[in-house]
């Protein structure tokens, strides 16, 4: 077995879900990565907790959706929900084998299911939780890579000293629960909101592997101004290019892309929340340096910032509602970002620690 | 896919287990199956049922009876539990990568994780349940087939008309139950117990797939005489050959065997009820026309009985308590078996039924 995935299995044991005796441990996997489930499977046996493994690949679930009856699609599964509630850890992997499976499915349907087993999610939630991601021929070639380079890129992003990012996110978060306004400009930007009262929650490997973002929720009222994402937005294989938003009191009222337009405005058009802000976050993961398509790491890349249309985290104390939650990302170079007028970062770099630094 | 395999999803969702809308479906498997597996879940969710994946690959297993803690080994696994307590049916896929993966493991170790995780099969066994097995390579080299070969071995076994063993198993079941006094004769084979009072049981699909056998518990003090198996029984890749056992008052008195002879002593010595017949059982299933190494196909064969020694099932209102059970095979060419004094089978054929159809 390649070491990096033994490695990989140990941030997510003993790191992100502090896995100890007597623990009830969930992994759940879709396709690939059966080699660091059987790491992580060993290693909590090794800690004195009970691993169990479900899987649910991506053809199967396809079935389930295309061939399950309405009715019963909408049925809550109870023997999920058991085993959810019955354990004190999840750690799910991400390893699909093919990104486009959901494609032709009907979003309806979609919906339904996802409604029906809300009562999971939110179960999940409330346990020690981690996401992760194996390398997949799906992935690499969604990153227009080979597969040898995508594990590269992959256990790079992963392997990193967590302490590092700890200090740079612990730094930001605590500017941001200061901060009343955030300003955002650049190319064809010049964006301000309120992120006043609003948790700042940093990430360096508890609920996300690789990790390094600082996120918070904005006032739902009080984005002003307009943006333009360079990095294209992805959805079910579709995407965005070039998106450009205009915001009046916390709503978008003009929007434009150079491509995948008719994306973007069923994207925005869902409901009352998806016309307004989710999330704001800022990316410090220094190893994720190329855009993959894929939210998990592009989100995380150092010297980029993102905001999110539609649902906001509770956690956040956000209260916007919505079905969907889309991120859009922006390069920071050039660029700006200020806190109640003060730059804190600039072309991409955190200029407040430099002056921290220099101090 | 293969047809074939399409076919015996079709036989455990729609006749072993008769999944029905609405029905919470668990699927097990270990290493291989993963097309059936997938062939399942897509029909259970036709059917308007909830599937649900749980995987315990073998070396997992091993894994977590070497490294876990003694005093956590011990403790029962709830998540899984409740998994279990919450489905209404369960199809559990044999198909392991490595048939010798706990040969070297220590028994005791083995032995406290099956007492821990009893209440688990205690649930499993109140459900629809059923076990079936997919061709392995594993399988096909103890079976001394190749893959191709077994393949076809497996699928003729599994994908017949289980009517044609309904109509057997039924007729032999409806003698079984009227029957006092069981004698088997042979090569080196005189022995009689008694079946009174005891349910016969017959599988033609329900629970085991392949399927062909009728069974029972004897008498636990009735068996006198002595019996020879000209097939090896086999435990943890370690195998006996040409057993003899000498039972007075339904125990076991003398045994030999022509190799593994530590093996057999080991099992009968296990505990008190080690040492009195467990179970008597017939098969029926003409499409097993090889021995294989493999218990879920070798006690199907038509044309030969099989006896147990330890645990009987309640089911047939057996008595033997033991940690063991542990099948032995022989085939009944030459010999007869009588009941209550009346020739039933002559050299692996059921007389009774060829008497029937003179009528």
């Amino acid at each position: 077995m390649d070491e990096r995935i033994i490695k990989h299995a140990r941030i997510l044991v003993d790191h992100s879900t502090k896995v100890k005796a007597g623990d009830m441990v969930l992994i759940s996997y879709s396709d690939h990565g059966l080699d660091l489930v059987k790491a992580i499977y060993a290693l909590a046996s090794e800690r004195g907790a009970s691993p169990i493994i479900q899987q649910t690949p991506t053809e199967a679930l396809r079935s389930l959706y295309d061939l399950t009856p309405e009715i019963y699609l909408s049925r809550l599964p109870v023997h999920e929900l058991s085993t959810y509630t019955a354990s004190d850890v999840i750690i799910a992997i991400k390893g699909e084998e093919n990104l486009r499976a959901m494609r032709s499915l009907d979003k309806k349907r979609l919906s339904l299911r996802a409604q029906a087993t809300k009562p999971i999610k939110d179960v999940y939630l409330k346990k020690r939780w981690v996401v992760t991601q194996v390398p997949t021929p799906a992935y690499a070639q969604e990153a227009e890579m080979s597969m040898h380079e995508y594990e590269d890129f992959v256990f790079n992003a992963v392997l990193r000293d967590w302490r590092v990012d700890e200090n740079k996110l612990r730094a930001v978060e605590k500017l941001m629960e200061k901060t009343d306004e955030v300003r955002i400009t650049g190319k064809d930007t010049d964006l301000t909101f309120s992120i006043k009262g609003r948790k700042t929650i940093s990430d360096f490997g508890e609920h996300n592997v690789p990790w390094g973002e600082a996120f918070t929720a904005p006032v739902e009222d009080s984005a002003n101004g307009e943006i333009y994402f360079d990095l294209p937005s992805v959805r079910y294989g579709d995407e965005a290019r070039d998106i450009r938003l205009k915001f009046s009191k916390g709503e978008i009222v003009d929007y434009k892309a150079s491509k995948g337009e008719d994306l973007l405005k069923a994207m925005i058009e869902t409901d009352e929340g998806s016309h307004r802000l989710g999330e704001f976050g800022i990316g410090t993961n220094d190893n994720i340096t190329k855009f993959t398509r894929n939210i998990l790491f592009d989100e995380k890349m150092a010297g980029t910032i993102h905001l999110a249309i539609g649902f906001a985290y509770p956690d956040c104390h956000g209260k916007n509602q919505s079905a969907i939650h889309w991120d859009m990302i922006k390069t920071m170079k050039p660029g700006e970002v200020l806190f109640d007028g003060r730059l804190v970062m600039k072309d991409g770099v955190f200029t407040f620690m430099e002056e921290g630094k220099k101090r």
